[in-house]
């Protein structure tokens, strides 16, 4: 039933192109003609045609994507919680395009549409479509609609895969793309389920070649196969939470071949359901158009693919998926990274695998709407004041403070705001929040880029406009380039890193400078307790027990100038910082914490 | 081709049971009768028949487990490679037995065998047997070889849920049981999985309601279950080296149907060979069988089954296996050692999926006649001459050592070696090597177990007899139950665990008291670092730069002193050691590393 302040009722709309003598050029080699195109549309469409997202469906989706088909329509469109009013698209904001991918079944030209040169139903006798294939007759679509450059791409999965090859096929048509589930190429585990499901469609009798339109469908071989890949969308965590062992009907086992577990008449009502709904052709097509995608076989290699992008992209993975795994969708990011392109990253956490990208509404709202927010506004961050005065003079940060030093008042953010040149590159490692870089860009005019390992800090980012990656600098930071930044920034972070020397060395691989700080186990509170009590310290700067510490490690101001000369690094500031200012003298003994700027020494 | 030192030529036997009027009975109720045993043996029953290993097939396995059928015989048994001359079950030293079970289509009765009462194949009047009926089975097969209580039972995947079968039915049965990539029970997912490939047969026209026999079996269902049971067996990862997105003959993509992708040819040979060697509808009982396996559904509760068993454990699972995941191993052993039994596990870090128990030899080799040796000789260990001498005043360790204090010979050892009291249950949290249980076994006969999360440490402990289960500490020990040791030891790892806390508190919950040794970071070389030279400190007991040091907490004997009172833990005697022996005063100052006993302070 339609709901207030929804999408409401919408209707699927249709455009045909490339009516003979023309055609749509397909990788194959062969001809489309004509293209009928079905599509849906949800907000309105603002004067300068800036404000269109293209949304671009998984395998069994279609063009209704939002809203609801009649008054007495019991289910709304395959994405109703992504797309609407105060959405993740927020159709107040953006004008909402979805259409149907050639091939399909959801009124765009497929097998099952009318060939004009028979008059029957193509059958296996269309054309493979490729992924690059849809996309291409998007174009059509969008032209059609009047618009010249689309604000951004959007989809899951294999809609993931089409919102690729929009970036890399048709780079200057778009400002964003926002890749979710998906992968830079199918691999062999996906090939395989998909391989298998075919076969079950093709070794039903009633497939008879895919000539069995206006007869029984393979609807037995189509259910098999929708069975088999409804597993690959789940998770073995939300099968176990969602069905366990339980049984259907009974307390006790039937002894015999029906289906009695809950999972297996829930995967048999899944099978009957898609039958009604997917045409058994459109199955084969689009899942092989999936396994033939593989950008790095396209472009030669993942990032010859990236260095076509001029689009901001965002990626999102989630932690449970098993058919994209988060480790395909980091392998776009880091090339992405190599080739200096802008990109935002989130490894979301969920336990529904797959699926999520239909499921975890309020994650993704939080994340596409900051990303979008900002391809629609690239500026608005510069233009926002400072939120609080800067200092003026470098070496003094102005306002003392009687909180925690690093839980309460940044002492060291003040002081690294200063140091850091305007209009400088700047990478942040654990960048938090995102304050110190909203601090830089704001003041400085960065070109910012954060690093961070908390979930919910990059969402924070992203809904302030900081570009940020998810990722565990304790890994390496080897996607990004040799001396690709102009500083990189690791504030209050050494500490806790299990590898410093690692990071360290890569910070120093990947950007000119950097800064370094931390708090001075030197400082003489701390030693004291030491020598006296002969216990490890707690101070205010190092405020933990021994035994509950995050600090892994404990180091000085002079530990750290050790460290420097055996590692070949220049000093080239180090600035003492007690909470009253800067420590102008005995500063390993008096400050509680110290920022250092190092270079690699290659003399 | 047989080689040399293998089981070489072996023939089937066969064993026939249950004549009418008797019947095996079945979970199900019925009765079915008479019943045949297709098996081999390997190796030479002893003259005490102490030396019998019954080997437990998986869903397509059958008796044929080692050797050749004849000398042109180009295919061993499915476990050649780990029974034989010095293999993992050695048939020089075991009596090895390998059964087709019951519903099975390798020559023990199932679907295609005749009904005696219809002179027909049962087809699918055939009963539902049940893992314990196999097991049953089994029994028969046993007594009728003489043996009156085998040494082992051993089976990977299915044949793991009949070694649990044996060890919760038949307890007395067995001395023990190894238990290799499988669960006890199957879950959600691996049962869609199942259920899929059953439909798949079903829906074939040429399966007839299983009554095929004489004619075309439904092949392309059975080859399309196998297939996707097969994508199964694998992972993401082994399919990625193995096939990657290969195409099988071309260079670029056909634009049609046919399998192309490496992968997709592999799986339709593996869908083809199968039809040729299994029967349909035993594929549907066995699958069936596996589905309704479920320890917690058949005792109440998995630890009221695990309470039933008698026989010393190994569970081994594969980092990299999907189909039954670790933590389904991880659920029985923690099970177990609630129920105070003996288990040894170690999830064996592999990329091969669930087929490394197929794969994984050399480690399984390891493991398996480390625990097979100690199966058969239980006291061995105690009858080993202890490897040092062990120090005859508590308070004083022998022999001083001018190596590095924990790298060389550990001091601390020597003492706690005379700390402990004899025959009591000690476990050694972090054991290492197992030396120090060695040590304590031999010395002092406790009943030891140790918790050790590096594989190759877990491998040594076995093979030298130690009890070990692979777990990592700081997760807990929440599986053992409370005061269910004499004491608890954790010797030098307190500074490298992430949560000193929580570990010492389930030190004192699962022992009555504890021994805790670690590093004195009050000792006055380390201390005069600091103070003099505001540095962390590097000395002999503390042997890391602060950077790379695998210490993440650094505490003196003070702060461990104010630690225990600040817990309401009672310090029962505290020996602070120097390389030279224990220290008699300033010991906070002088002492390299100490040696606290504590336990719960009630009152």
């Amino acid at each position: 039933m339609a709901e207030n302040g929804s999408a409401d009722l919408v209707k699927t709309e249709y455009c045909t192109f490339a009516e003979p003598p023309d055609g749509l050029e397909l990788d194959s080699g062969r001809v489309l003609s004509p293209v009928a195109m079905a599509y849906e549309t949800y907000g309105e469409l603002n004067s300068s045609k800036s404000n269109a997202v293209l949304i671009l469906h998984a395998l069994s989706g279609d063009a209704h994507a939002a809203g609801y088909h009649s008054e007495t329509d019991r289910k709304p469109g395959w994405w109703h919680a992504m797309i609407g009013p105060g959405k993740a698209f927020d159709t107040n904001t953006y004008f909402i395009i979805c259409s149907n991918v050639v091939g399909g079944c959801g009124g765009s030209t497929g097998p099952s549409s009318i060939d004009r040169k028979t008059g029957r139903p193509y059958g296996l006798s269309f054309p493979i479509v490729t992924i690059n294939d849809m996309v291409r007759a998007q174009t059509y679509l969008v032209a059609d609609l009047g618009i010249e450059k689309l604000l951004a791409v959007a989809g899951g999965s294999m809609g993931g895969m089409q919102a690729l090859a929009w970036a890399t096929d048709h780079p200057d048509m778009i400002q964003s793309a926002i890749v979710i589930a998906s992968a830079p190429l199918n691999g062999a585990q996906a090939i395989a389920f998909d391989a298998v499901g075919r076969n079950a469609i093709m070794a039903d009798p009633a497939f008879k070649h895919g000539d069995y339109y206006g007869d029984s469908p393979p609807a037995k071989g189509l259910s098999i196969a929708r069975m088999l890949a409804h597993i690959t969308y789940l998770s073995d965590e939300s099968m176990r939470l969602k069905f366990g062992r339980s049984l259907r009907k009974s307390e006790s086992y039937n002894y015999d071949f029906e289906s009695e577990f809950s999972v297996e008449t829930y995967l048999d009502y899944q099978g009957r359901q898609f039958v009604n709904r997917f045409d058994a052709n459109s199955y084969l097509y689009i899942t092989k158009a999936i396994d033939y995608f593989d950008l790095t076989a396209q472009y030669g290699s993942l990032d010859a693919a990236m260095a076509r992008v001029n689009a901001k992209m965002l990626i999102l993975s989630y932690s449970s998926d098993w058919l994209y795994p988060p480790y395909q969708s980091q392998e776009m990011v880091y090339a992405l990274l190599r080739q200096r392109k802008k990109v935002v990253y989130c490894n979301i956490e969920s336990d529904y695998g797959h699926d999520a990208f239909l499921l975890e509404v309020d994650v993704m709202r939080k994340l596409i709407s900051g990303f979008l927010d900002h391809a629609m506004h690239p500026d608005k961050l510069h233009a926002l004041k400072p939120a609080k005065p800067v200092p003026d003079t470098p070496l003094n940060p102005s306002s003392p403070s009687t909180a925690s030093i690093y839980k309460g008042r940044r002492v060291d953010y003040d002081l690294i705001v200063n140091l850091v040149d305007a209009r400088s590159r700047v990478l942040d490692i654990g960048c938090g929040d995102g304050e110190l870089l909203k601090r830089l860009t704001v003041s400085k005019q960065v070109d910012g880029m954060g690093v961070e390992l908390s979930q919910d800090n990059v969402m924070s980012c992203v809904l302030r406009g900081i570009p940020v990656i998810q990722a565990d600098a304790d890994q390496g930071l080897s996607a990004i380039p040799n001396q690709s930044y102009d500083l990189v920034i690791l504030s209050m972070t050494l500490q806790v890193v299990a590898h410093p020397e690692l990071v360290i060395n890569e910070m120093l691989r990947v950007g000119k400078k950097a800064i370094v700080s931390f708090p001075n186990f030197g400082y003489w509170k701390a030693r004291i307790k030491t020598l006296l009590l002969g216990r490890a310290p707690v101070t205010r700067s190092l405020p933990y027990a021994w035994y509950s510490s995050p600090n892994r490690h404990v180091l000085s101001i002079r530990d750290f100038r050790v460290f420097c000369a055996e590692h070949s690094l220049r000093i080239e500031r180090e600035i003492p910082l007690s909470s009253r200012g800067t420590v102008r003298f005995l500063e390993n003994i008096r400050a509680e914490e110290a920022v250092f700027v190092i270079s690699r020494s290659f003399e």
